[in-house]
């Protein structure tokens, strides 16, 4: 059962008014993102890495490589912090301090599950799925060996926060007067023209599936 | 002194190759990106926030809300970890272990001091001038209550680590015969079309600076 803020561990303090408390929210932003920065700490030191993931109902799975520390350690069960941020512009105020940027920010703390069998070949596919849509049906799936080489973790998102800024400039009255532009520059992502592999069959096509992906 | 994946703990051990050990792809880096996620221990459970941030020399300045606890807790010094990473495409490999992203992304561990006075004021405008160029000369600076309202600090390029995929697909010799696409779709941001404010002075134009931003 997803926690949307209810723990005093992800209540959002700072700006409450950005803090959202619906799973949809929770979902969509989540489902939007490709990448996440995951957490882990080590003797002490706290690591952060960026992970490819995929939201699977109410847990978000991501993998590793096998002879990673960090991922070694969160397979083990140490506990971590799994945040997704997505930039969509930045915000022009007339004072410095007003100034910020547009974002949908998701964090999600836990403990992960380190998956195998039918679950991690299943988790795989999620993964795929949810980054190269519908891929997946014409590669080559993992072998034995290279699914030894891998982790698959699943953290369940049962400890989260969302907060979402997508206003104007919210300007104190005495700025407002001031003889500035002020606004939004959105930031926006899109996918560019693919790219042959150099050592690509002379021929092959750009498979229309990868036509339909849009950010 | 910046020390390039010289350290036990920033040494790249998976996919060393992706390592980089030049500086100025380093500050290349932390030049091109606007957000960094940073991460503190708060009774053992790591967390990971998203800062803006800019790079000043051999220094990363970045700056939160005096009430944060997490940002208390890095201004005592606690050690953190400062990830940027960029996401330039989609890799399409002839398997699904090779498939991956390019990337661009930057670690660095320490301990954060926290700046006042002149520094404090100077670090402000840096972050604003890598945000939003040419803008800091037009708007209000922060007032003495806002500045007492923002903790601004430093974290030393000290122990980094640099990792670039660019590449295309490594397809082991056994795929690369099947008749699949196989390439790199990439991922461009870019700024969209300025949004006024709804409280904007009618008539005030977009400024010529904003215009000049590209990514």
């Amino acid at each position: 059962m997803t926690q949307l803020g209810g723990s005093p561990r992800t209540r959002v303090r700072r700006i409450p008014e950005k803090a959202v408390h619906d799973v949809e929210v929770l979902h969509a932003v989540l489902d939007a993102g490709l990448v996440a920065h995951v957490a882990v700490i080590d003797q002490g030191q706290p690591f952060v890495v960026p992970v490819g993931y995929a939201r699977d109902g109410d847990t978000v799975l991501f993998h590793g490589s096998s002879k990673s520390r960090l991922f070694r350690a969160l397979s083990s069960g140490a506990p971590t912090c799994f945040t997704v941020t997505l930039i969509d512009g930045l915000v022009l105020a007339r004072s410095a301090f007003e100034s910020s940027m547009h974002y949908r920010s998701v964090m999600a703390l836990g403990h992960c599950t380190q998956l195998a069998g039918e679950e991690k070949a299943r988790a795989l596919r999620v993964i795929s799925d949810h980054l190269l849509p519908d891929r997946w049906h014409e590669i080559r799936e993992p072998s034995t060996q290279e699914s030894k080489a891998t982790i698959v973790l699943a953290l369940p998102l049962d400890e989260c926060s969302v907060k979402i800024s997508n206003g104007p400039p919210d300007d104190v009255p005495s700025d407002v007067d001031r003889p500035v532009w002020a606004g939004v520059v959105p930031i926006i992502e899109r996918f560019g023209e693919p790219v042959d592999a150099p050592d690509l069959i002379a021929g092959t096509p750009v498979p229309d599936y990868v036509r339909t992906w849009s950010r």
